[in-house]
């Protein structure tokens, strides 16, 4: 490292959770300013992340290079992000690794170990060997639950942001062998646009989304394999129903599960809170107070509240966190500062 | 009727639902224009709705009487609108039926039968026998189940706008005996800010609502009771859980079911059609094509569709009106079409 | 006319205006259902108006079909509204009105007289005889300055939203000579977006616009043009800024004048409440209550307010319109009742 | 001070610019936490600033403390920041200043020297001598004009959001001597929903707000004072109208002005850049390139961007800044750090 500071570059600054991982590192204490690398080029592609971003304008000035993966090494690239579609990162990660580097990967190109949940996004190299050996070294960046794992890990696979949103509600439950699995699963969660990506489609025109709200790829939503791998369930225990918020960005997911035994508010609240010791950027609410979108946005927190009915067996579960913090980019760095031995907060707080 | 046309009243115009009332039963081919009433006077006290409501300024004048029951007799009112917080209505109901007024209710004060599910209003007249024979003659205006009974009826209870979406959403299959009880129902409803009144609260203040998204009330809406006693389901089945959207007008109910038996959607969809037969103001929406807030806003429609796992067993059903209007003031004109043998449509097409 | 009704055609019902278009058409009391027509045929094209406006789901259906000027003359088309770009306006109303139809057209193709405001249209037939000659017969189509010349015109050009904002708030000032123009007259003008046309664009996304303000085409916005003409301005007299407002409709224009001598607010209501008499569409507000953008949302309403310095001479106009209503499809609606001798309010109350 | 590190308190966290600065100070280097006072006490207020505001939830704890002056003094407090109403803040300085604290106060209390700029805020102690001396001592306080002075400043009077907008767009033109006062300069600004304060009102009801747009306070706004004193115009020379936007936070001026001679867009933007050379905090945006909302929201710039007409005379500014950092948080942070020798940076970058 130069100056004792380590060298990152990021693929994709051009994007929401680009963006944001982007000033997540500028203002991160043991890093030098990231390289920030496109993949194409020619007249057409901006020269400067302020041109697409102009709350970046002023003084210093973001450079967009292209990639090449001899200049990064000559710049002294040890990591390297890619907040990059997930057919990109498909190939770009084994070239990445192939150069020594160790990534974080913010698409869902290695999130899933099973087949099955891979089948939704057609990976064109689903078939070869060096993918499945790639597969094998890939750890899921989930720090509450995976934090040994991604400290000695050479490529991170950064969850989804519906994924982390339900992942982290539901963990400490299954773990504790809560939950009725027999009597199924529902998260119904909600999304702002940003999680739709950049590109204006018919979906996200202003017009379509304002004064509107939709529920859509209802039994059919990409993450649904994260959450069941991560939990270990059954896919017919799980209803999982995304739905887009006239809101620019933050999920709030509601859960309904079924418990095994009556359980008390209080002795809920400690197994959540038990699970959680020691996690910097999961809070929890005192039940019967519940999170909203406004508590986590612009902030890394995951935060999760309940509502138990009288017979203690029927649980709602509100879930919030930032899409393209908590659930993208601050998690990113979460698994930096794993991979570094860094204070969680570093770059975060 | 004066020139053939009816003449009523309306109590409560200044309210969002009174506004939107008084707007229909303005183009009503078969209405005089109605009085406006309110309750209170005073030199506080708007004159006229216009100053409520610029989208109303102009030529004409809307001019707000205080409340009589001789002027109101004098003025040939026949039938009476209420648009009114459940406490006033509980108290002007009793009083307007007894000067031989047919009412429409717009509040919760006459919709509930057990009272257990009128607990949660804490009326003052509970205990009172005269409370208790109004109430037998009381119907819950939900035109799809009850247009008999509200054909002859001289006091109809306007449903709440959540348990409109849901039942609406729920009868066919609960009539088709296709629901498993057993497993649970869920509904996930979520509602602009114009269902919390117009009452400026912290909670409707625009910067805690806009980019924001909460649930509330888990648990204990009052809207549950209505729900259930139309729907004929023990307490412990049904899992209600409100939220508030960042939008000013507009529902949408996500609904959980797990059926009794395999079902195929087409099969499904014959089921909503057929219940649904000679119903002018409710839309199935082919499988699985789902309606979102945008498509019944401004209309006085229910749209329904819904989702089947491939299981045909877990089931997604989504509900969207608009609360204003079909979840209120629009309900109430087809309330008022049917006491009057008049077209479905009038005044709402 | 088919049972006394007129039969009329729209092309481009599939935008925003062409849409508020089609529904007031439907709802005309004089008028068939409007034929809905489309340039572009094949497999990708939509075949009914429901598919691309969930709001028109249900019973009816809306087919649409392409377009074929001997089929329409069979289906006995009297009128065409063209909804379509400006270029496709220029080519498509030589060939409706060779077919003897007559037309009201909503782009900008044949709204201006002099060839230095067509100029930023590039339109390609810009130097031929003919479309000059076509131009010599159109009527700008502002009921208001232009009724007489409608009643009898062919070819009607339906003006901008944003000039019907900014004209109808200053003619009456300008025709009473009260406008010192040597001081220059200012208007600062606000649109929702869907006056940017319902094609996706960075610019359009849901993430851009919302939580966001921005100006735009200062000092050469295409609707100056209009403005100029209409009220027979120099060019450097009037400085028009628009502006993008994070909602989906409604223009409001701050509009700042000096005037040649003082006056009082009274006078000045008076002149304009005089120039308006016996407009059906065109509010006056007494000073100092001004409209805003929610006064004449969803209405066909062009709503004018507005404050005079202590001074009497700066003053401040407000003017608001709902873009698709006064500022396009209301408007039309309007030029269409001028031209066959109905009422003001026919399809528009 | 402890540990080297100041403390201060703030009178106020619980309004919407009183959380800003309280974030501000929390992640400032040269601060001990801020000590945060509440005037009122009970067991109605809150006890903990996170019962107010969920984002703050978790580990620490915002205990809130009631007023005393001997208290304060305990605890070591140097300087007071009051995010108070100006009627508070007017008679909690000079308490503040007999304590020996240094004050920082964002209301409007101590901002104008003219007593006609006082009139209508109708300060009691108005005509006090003591009052009079205080306003003497009083700094106004915009870095960018009177960093000098705020050095030395026992009392800066923080400057009003609007105000600054549109000071800072203007004063390089003032000063340069290019504007022509003579055709008066026209400032049309826009504001975000929070810069109405938290009260809930009918003004301030999502209902009311969303979908909507209006214009207020026309000729007679507050901070009309504020700009007329720092740019020493005469008070018939600037209209000033105010609107309120749909959004959350986020002020936006467009100003028009008449130059007294022609300019080159470089030599305006030279004479700009010239002006706040070394500032920290303003950006010039290189025409005809403008600022929007979303460019200078979440942080503490004012971007300053301009278009000129082809005569080099007819000159739009556009100035936006985040109405809670610079318009008020921000800007207090930045007072600080003149007033304690610190980089322009501390707690804002």
């Amino acid at each position: 490292m130069k100056s004792g500071k380590l060298q990152t570059a990021v693929v994709g600054a051009t994007g929401y959770a680009g963006l944001e991982l982007t000033r997540i590192l500028l203002r991160h204490p043991y890093l030098l300013p990231p390289l920030l690398v496109q993949r194409s080029a020619g007249s057409e592609v901006p020269r400067d992340l302020a041109e697409v971003f102009p709350v970046l304008s002023g003084n210093g000035g973001y450079p967009l290079q292209s990639l090449s993966w001899p200049a990064l090494k000559r710049q002294g690239v040890e990591l390297l992000f890619l907040a990059t579609p997930h057919e990109v990162s498909r190939s770009l990660v084994p070239e990445a690794m192939a150069e020594g580097l160790r990534v974080i990967d913010l698409s869902a190109a290695w999130r899933l170990r099973r087949q099955e949940h891979r089948a939704p996004y057609r990976f064109e190299d689903e078939d070869s060997v060096s993918a499945a050996a790639l597969m094998e070294k890939a750890v899921y960046g989930l720090p509450e639950l995976h934090s040994r794992r991604i400290r000695e890990a050479r490529l991170v696979a950064n969850p989804g942001c519906y994924a982390t949103s339900v992942i982290l509600a539901l963990a400490p439950l299954v773990e504790a062998g809560l939950v009725d699995e027999q009597r199924g699963i529902i998260s119904d969660s909600k999304s702002g646009v940003s999680g739709a990506g950049k590109e204006p489609t018919a979906r996200t025109h202003f017009v379509s989304v304002a004064d509107n709200f939709s529920a859509y790829a209802v039994f059919n939503h990409r993450h649904v394999g994260e959450i069941l791998e991560q939990l270990q369930l059954e896919a017919s225990v799980l209803t999982f129903t995304p739905h887009l918020l006239p809101i620019p960005r933050g999920i709030l997911s509601t859960i309904y599960v079924y418990l095994k035994r009556p359980v008390e508010p209080r002795d809920l609240e400690a197994t959540l809170r038990s699970f959680y010791e020691g996690c910097r950027w999961v809070r929890i609410f005192p039940s019967p107070k519940l999170p909203q979108i406004q508590s986590s946005l612009h902030t890394n927190y995951c935060d999760i509240g309940f509502c138990l009915a009288e017979d203690g067996r029927r649980l709602v579960l509100v879930s919030c966190l930032d899409n393209l913090l908590k659930g993208a980019a601050g998690q990113a760095a979460e698994n930096l500062n794993l991979m570094y031995g860094w204070s969680a907060e570093a770059g975060l707080a």
